[in-house]
């Protein structure tokens, strides 16, 4: 009888492919199967050395018979419909006491629903997070487990050596129960859809408001990654402006369409934030961003009739390196504080110190900032709330007045930069100790008769004399 | 045997008690009945003469049982469960033919839901946007009507001479099928948010910026009530700002805490945007600074560590005045293309200057530039967007060079700014015929192998010669 597979990777597009393979190199013996047959072959033929440790299956009764008892299966398939009805396939497959793995982007409300339901059957069910694209897949990624502490514990050995390092330590954690891991990697998506807007904003500044071509600005985020912003997309931005199209021999990123596509997790992000009551207001403006983007018959008959921006000295390099390390902070502070306020909500007990350590390698927003990000979540600080960690306040104290300049000059240079300046907007709305609302809700009152709270009482419910006089 | 009641009015809130007593005040005999059976006999009692036209009933089956056939029930009751608690309660009660009215700020998904499922059973189901506050509702609401046209044209002749009027145009329109009506109101009052948080910023960079009092605020809202900023809530600003507490003699808004509570429509309004790809970044801006008004032990603890800004010399006022006029087109601009896609995505077929036309008056966001925005709707938009229609267009290159400047100050004296800022940064954003989206696609592809499209072609799918190197 043939040796058992330890684990099995359904889906072999990209992030499969490439986890199966890193699970191999590790010494797992890995079932592989996929919805279409013929990829198997050629998968196995660029395995290489890692051939014989891979189990391909044509079939799902045949990748469920290979894998040792109890089993692990991981699914890297598209997420939303298609996992459901792999979960129906393989149900009636599985025993008690077996393990589905959902590898992909889902929703943590479906991943709840799921947990549920295959519970009741006996059947462990893992919600996880991993994040670092196809090349993070095949020799480290990050990895935000979501499920029972039993699952964790089978897991663990299986995922750990396949894991990024960030030093000795593994970028792999057991974040929480149920949906845990797939919120967590949600909101993981969410800081990147946010990062590469403000890296996007920077370049436009560059690009619209200085005439600079795409190799000098590569020059300048090439320099930045040596400083407090070295980064997974800093330099990944050095790399694609500094890329020549074969074609043309102009720089790539000149021929390509400014359309950005997006899939489901940044939008998630902006949705949860805002039924827990709070704002992701970055995260949100890189969103909205992209959607503008695919609107470009409207922009271009806009430019026509409202103006265009012409060419101004630049704010000084300084200005835009603090600027964008000061947004970034800012974007990672309303991250944090949603994945906060979710473990509260669903019970979680997330460890937001620990999601910040496995994130500083291996994911797409690796990046110098976490590790002081983990530090100060570690400290526990004042109101749970990262922008008062007193190591992140005294940057911030130091970089902000740049995000000031700098937004200020596009503004009123006409340059747009939607998430810098509600990076900006968050700061200074948060800082203050007395706002506005109190308008707010004195015109609630007026019309609707919503009730107010005074500064000098804890009762509530006081009406103004509007309609008295 | 008594004269049977046209029309019910389940619920007498304030709102439910005021459309009753209008209803009451055009010829209707008026059917009331409330969960709280002893809230009738005050309410009787205060119809003064307009109680011969009242029928209390003090249950469900006696309310029904006084409605002449078939039946109209409105609803004005809290939305979510207790919606689907009183059609549970009605259902068994009606026949064939009867007819419910949800007047209460419904989820439109919810609407569509119980449309289908009352339809079903023979009932027709009407989602129904009311606007206009306890006021509104007494004297003359706006309606946005949303079910059949068999319901439609039952309703009209019961609703129409209650509804409000611009000139000799009932505020009431058939918007369009099962949950379009509510969702009209959701954009509505999701617009009504940006406008108060428009509000609420320029009184906050009068008050700490300028060092300005309530009185003097007042005085300026006032002034500006008498050109384009003309509207319900720049009138209602003036004179909330005036008001003085009866206990303390100070202006009432200086003793109201600065929280601001919200229910669910304005969050509603930035999810369907999301959810249709779109962004309605200046009303998420306004819904995030209620959810920031409610956390002010972190911004005490913020304005400690992070500093405070200290008076300066103000904008000049014209360009206050342009910028608040500004943001509100920008963000009525931004409501307006949410319609416009949900319209498509459900085949509801709204007629957005119908929509805009029947907020003229009566709701709480009526006011000179929705006469403006109905013309400019009614000449069919390039692109169907409202800041390309010429007049529109005209008017935001005059009144944004104020907006820039009032922004540029705000920001650079560290006064909080989120939906000002938001609307002008849309604006750039929409205005610019090559964005900077081309480098977050170039990033997609290098790490995801996304693919994107070149400029120099129509096929897409392209990828960037990233790994070759």
């Amino acid at each position: 009888m043939a040796k058992q597979a330890q684990i099995g990777v359904y889906g072999l597009g990209t992030m499969g492919s490439a986890l199966a393979l890193n699970l191999a190199e590790r010494g797992n013996q890995v079932a592989v199967a996929n919805r279409e047959v013929d990829w198997l072959a050629p998968f196995v033929a660029r395995s290489g050395d890692l051939a014989a440790r891979i189990v391909p299956c044509e079939t799902a009764e045949s990748f469920v018979a290979a894998l040792a008892r109890p089993r692990v299966v991981v699914l890297m398939i598209p997420s939303g419909a298609p996992v459901d009805q792999m979960i129906d396939t393989l149900r009636p497959l599985l025993e008690s006491g077996d393990m589905i793995v959902d590898a992909g982007n889902s929703d943590f409300h479906d991943t709840r629903r799921r947990s549920d339901m295959l519970a009741s059957a006996g059947l462990h069910y893992v919600g996880m997070g991993v994040s670092g694209g196809a090349e993070g897949a095949r020799h480290g990624p990050s990895m935000m487990v979501g499920g029972s502490e039993e699952s964790w514990t089978r897991l663990r050995p299986l995922l750990e050596p396949s894991a990024a390092r960030f030093g000795d330590d593994a970028c792999i954690a057991h974040v929480g129960p149920d949906g845990a891991g797939h919120f967590v990697k949600t909101v993981h998506n969410g800081i990147e859809y946010a990062d590469m807007q403000l890296i996007a904003e920077v370049y436009g500044l560059l690009r619209d408001g200085g005439g600079w071509g795409a190799d000098r600005i590569a020059g300048l985020f090439e320099s930045w990654n040596d400083g407090p912003l070295k980064s997974y997309l800093v330099a990944t931005t050095a790399k694609v402006l500094a890329a020549r199209d074969p074609a043309t021999g102009n720089p790539v990123v000149d021929i390509i369409r400014d359309s950005a596509g997006q899939k489901g997790t940044g939008r998630w992000t902006v949705i949860e934030a805002l039924r827990l009551g709070q704002s992701a207001s970055v995260i949100e403006a890189a969103v909205g961003a992209r959607g503008w983007s695919s609107d470009g018959a409207a922009r271009q008959a806009a430019s026509d009739v409202l103006g265009t921006p012409a060419t101004a000295k630049l704010p000084a390099r300084q200005d835009m390196e603090h600027g964008l390390l000061a947004a970034r902070i800012l974007a990672h502070a309303q991250g944090f504080r949603v994945m906060s306020v979710a473990s509260d909500e669903f019970g979680w007990g997330l460890d937001l110190a620990r999601v910040a350590e496995i994130w500083r390698a291996g994911c797409i927003i690796r990046s110098a900032l976490l590790d002081d990000i983990a530090a100060a979540m570690r400290s526990a600080p004042p109101h749970g709330h990262l922008i008062l960690a007193p190591q992140i306040t005294a940057t911030l104290r130091q970089v902000v007045p740049g995000l000031r300049r700098v937004v200020g000059w596009a503004m009123t240079n006409g340059l747009p930069v939607p998430a810098l300046s509600a990076a900006l907007a968050w700061h200074d709305s948060m800082r203050r100790a007395r706002g506005s609302a109190n308008l707010i809700q004195a015109q609630r009152d007026f019309f609707g008769a919503h009730g107010f709270q005074r500064i000098d009482s804890e009762t509530g419910g006081d009406h103004g004399p509007w309609h008295t006089g």
